[in-house]
């Protein structure tokens, strides 16, 4: 990739934005939101989603030095061959995963030249499976021994099994089949299972275990937890549990799964939401149709994201508005806040593809980075967080720029009509209201009434939360995330930085089993500090 | 209280602190954690939890330095103080709430001789109609028209008035009265109401709705809606809804609700876990006794503040820790990581608490700060967050302290031996394998496999978390927040900074439905741009 990239610190447009950077756009002064077309005209639409940008400090020339620096740095060129499957996964010179990264391919189904035919034909391959697999749960010819119905699954998974999955299941709830409900278990802790178990009816639950490797521990452990609970009602887990795995692993197993689901090593666990990972589950609770619809909406994304020109592209102009905020303005942190309940663990997703993607300090050649790569990313539903956090945010010695996610129509067509508006209302009312706040502030003679504005935001809108909204909505996070990798130069797709922490609780739990090789003090000396041992 | 605090810039202890920064102890030295007998000495025990800061970046030293601070600026005596009704909540020399704050008096009911006896009798005069209450509804004296017992309640509030009650209920789950269960409403999004209905018998539920005010928009419309579900069904709402409120407010009202419970306005809603706006709804699910012993913890962890040595005062000592990193070693952020699935809304109530009450610029003479105030504060449970975004805290160019909470015991006592150990030895094997990796870091000449080190963190430890430990937990941080806020001299219990967003809301909602007394060019042009009208 060397001859596709240029250091970003080391070009023209790197320099400029520095400077500009010293006066950034003041969003306080008189009628600046308005003047100029402003807020008609910083606006990035796409057929679903529109991302409205006039409240960040932002300016032509600032646009066009961002569009020049994505130039220079061929961040398009990158995207593009990432999607057609170049290796990218990789550190120059020294042992790394060295794969390709092909997300985009379980999604790019929908026309007839997929930018990497094998991945894309994989993908189809694996969604037949699931469409007989449904079929045969629906025509009741997959039953349980009493000739009954499935009508619950439990998805065990954690990290990108987990939160992924789980973020779109809460998103598009009120979509679910009649009478299909699905749980989640992906937490270490005992009492995870245990809540779960009290909730469910064995007898008509399928388990959906997922794990690329087939050896992730906390996975493994509540797969026991619940095998166990299965022959302990008299039931054989195998006629119950299902597998989303590596081809080969050692879930790979028909002898132990009614069902296996096949995941490839060009993805990632947390950019694996549209591979089977994600696709398995939320089949059983939406029926297929609409999951092709969600995988359709992130398909259109990832196009969007090949488009050069930053202004038509939501996802790179979403990555440069997060750099000018994060590399030239300083902020170190990033909240993002969904005016939807149902969005309630979006956040959480986005924290895990985001911090783990960019948390790096080495860049692609095994070299420091001189910048600051990845921001800490935040965020709950507005307007709870309202009456939370936003003290800060309005008030607060730290700059948190904000993107807020907001939707015109409801889910539920319940709403009701309140002192002449609907709650919906209410609750985009709110959402404009804090995103012009923050932008302008307000001077008062009382300093403690004083707002000094000039708190960056966006806003990204569109009709209403469902499948294909949502599939782009997610899409466009995962290109942004990829985009800024690009930039800073790191390998936005590993995770050296979770292995340390695996090998010492390997260490402490020997200790704690008695089943020590040779005495470590410093665990030992940790152990009877804690009063573990 | 001019007289009783210090501008803590201007103190000695202050000026040779920065000078200690510039060289903080060096955690990846060669036995860094365990020499001086450091990882025993630097534990902090009270009767239920203690706090383990062998891996935060202090010596003796620096603690003798926080030691002073903490003396020069009067932290215990303005603590002290608090808890016997001084008025606190002010700015001086401008309109402000001007309040007492005595949330602690609310858990003052286990000594002869209350802090604020005025106030902890108010406090017991409450306790008691909830005695009561509960007493009616368990013998049947109070039920539904088909004198049937009430089994279920749904809980409407906002901000405080939700995720304090909210995160303590998850946190007691198990703990629940047999048939018992509790649901939330807080969100104005409709789609929220709309799917607790789905699930609840409204025969057999109560409805707790909490404002301390009576006129909380998002609270208003949802308790609305829901006495719009009771009457389509054919009910009397007023035999299903109670109200905690402040005396008089307009929700203080026999003829609509079957039992009011009353707040005061010297407890913030972010610190009224403990008053009536958690107690109701605790009280139902979990009985009484179990509540006075949740109250108990807290009233403990109160008395524990009090202490005036920094080492045995676990409240003043973690504050003063996370001034440390916060200020002195300069991370903007902190991450709190329950490894304990049931406390996974406990980070986004200490979000709300910690950020509202310290996200503040203005000193309590209104005076702009010279110094950072509150950090944002952010987490998820662990060991899901070491499969997210650990990545970032390990090899980020962004440094988060972390503060680990873990506990000995499982809640359900349902766990499995797999290879040697159980699920909860899994757990804190991984708890402390984490915090030893973010102090000490570790080398290798693969430089993405290279952990700089130097995280500073802390581990708070329990045996079981039960409703005990949770009191002292909550109180643990409560205290913490009031004491950063006295030393950065800020006014922790007011909110200004949430009120221009709310007439913003209000001018957006009168253009929404029509009823603009005159064009507002800004609103409009907003409303348009984001085709709203």
């Amino acid at each position: 990739m060397e001859s596709d990239w240029k250091d970003w610190q080391n070009t023209g447009a790197y320099r400029r934005l520095l400077e500009l950077a010293r006066n950034p756009y003041d969003l306080t002064a008189p009628d600046a939101l308005i003047k100029d077309g402003r807020l008609t005209r910083y606006i990035c639409r796409t057929d679903v989603l529109s991302l409205h940008y006039a409240t960040q400090r932002v300016d032509d020339q600032v646009l066009a030095c961002l569009q020049e620096l994505a130039d220079e740095c061929g961040l398009i060129h990158q995207f593009a061959a990432m999607r057609r499957g170049a290796v990218m996964n990789s550190i120059a010179g020294f042992a790394s995963e060295n794969r390709q990264v092909l997300h985009t391919a379980c999604r790019d189904l929908f026309s007839d030249k997929p930018a990497e035919p094998a991945a894309s034909g994989q993908a189809r391959k694996e969604i037949e499976k699931v469409k007989t697999f449904l079929e045969e749960v629906e025509k009741g010819k997959l039953c349980n021994k009493q000739k009954e119905a499935f009508t619950t699954m439990v998805h065990i998974g954690i990290g990108g099994s987990d939160l992924g999955p789980r973020s779109m299941f809460e998103a598009l709830r009120p979509f679910g089949l009649q009478g299909r409900e699905v749980f989640f278990i992906s937490n270490v802790d005992p009492d995870d299972a245990a809540g779960v178990l009290r909730k469910v009816d064995l007898r008509r639950t399928l388990v959906n275990i997922v794990s690329k490797s087939g050896t992730t521990l906390e996975t493994l452990a509540n797969e026991t937890i619940i095998r166990r609970a299965f022959t302990d009602a008299g039931l054989d887990p195998s006629l119950h549990c299902l597998a989303v795995t590596g081809e080969g692993s050692p879930m790979d197993n028909p002898e132990k799964y009614l069902r296996s689901f096949h995941m490839y090593d060009y993805i990632g666990g947390r950019y694996s939401v549209t591979s089977m990972v994600g696709v398995v589950m939320l089949g059983f609770y939406l029926g297929l149709d609409q999951v092709m619809d969600f995988l359709r909406g992130a398909s259109m994304m990832d196009m969007v994201a090949e488009n050069p020109h930053i202004k038509e592209n939501m996802p790179l102009l979403l990555a440069l508005l997060g750099v000018w905020n994060h590399n030239f303005l300083e902020a170190p942190t990033l909240a993002v806040l969904p005016y939807s309940q149902a969005l309630h663990r979006f956040p959480a997703h986005l924290q895990q593809c985001d911090m783990e993607s960019n948390g790096k300090s080495v860049t692609r050649q095994g070299r420091p980075v001189s910048a600051k790569t990845g921001p800490v990313l935040w965020g709950e539903p507005g307007t709870n967080g309202q009456h939370a956090f936003y003290q800060l945010l309005h008030q607060g010695t730290e700059i948190v720029p904000v993107e807020f996610i907001g939707f015109r129509k409801s889910q539920y067509s319940e709403d009701l009509v309140i002192d002449g508006t609907t709650s919906q209302h209410k609750l985009l009312a709110n959402l404009l209201a804090q995103s012009v706040a923050m932008a302008t502030g307000q001077t008062s003679d009382n300093p403690n009434r004083n707002f000094p504005g000039n708190r960056p935001n966006s806003i990204i809108l569109a009709d209403q939360l469902n499948p294909l909204t949502m599939g782009a909505l997610l899409a466009l996070y995962e290109a942004k995330i990829v985009f800024q990798g690009f930039l800073w130069d790191i390998n936005s797709f590993d995770q050296e930085g979770v292995q340390l922490g695996k090998v010492l609780a390997g260490r402490f739990l020997k200790h704690m089993n008695g089943r020590k090789t040779q005495a470590n003090t410093l665990e030992m000396a940790v152990l009877q500090a804690t009063k573990l041992i």
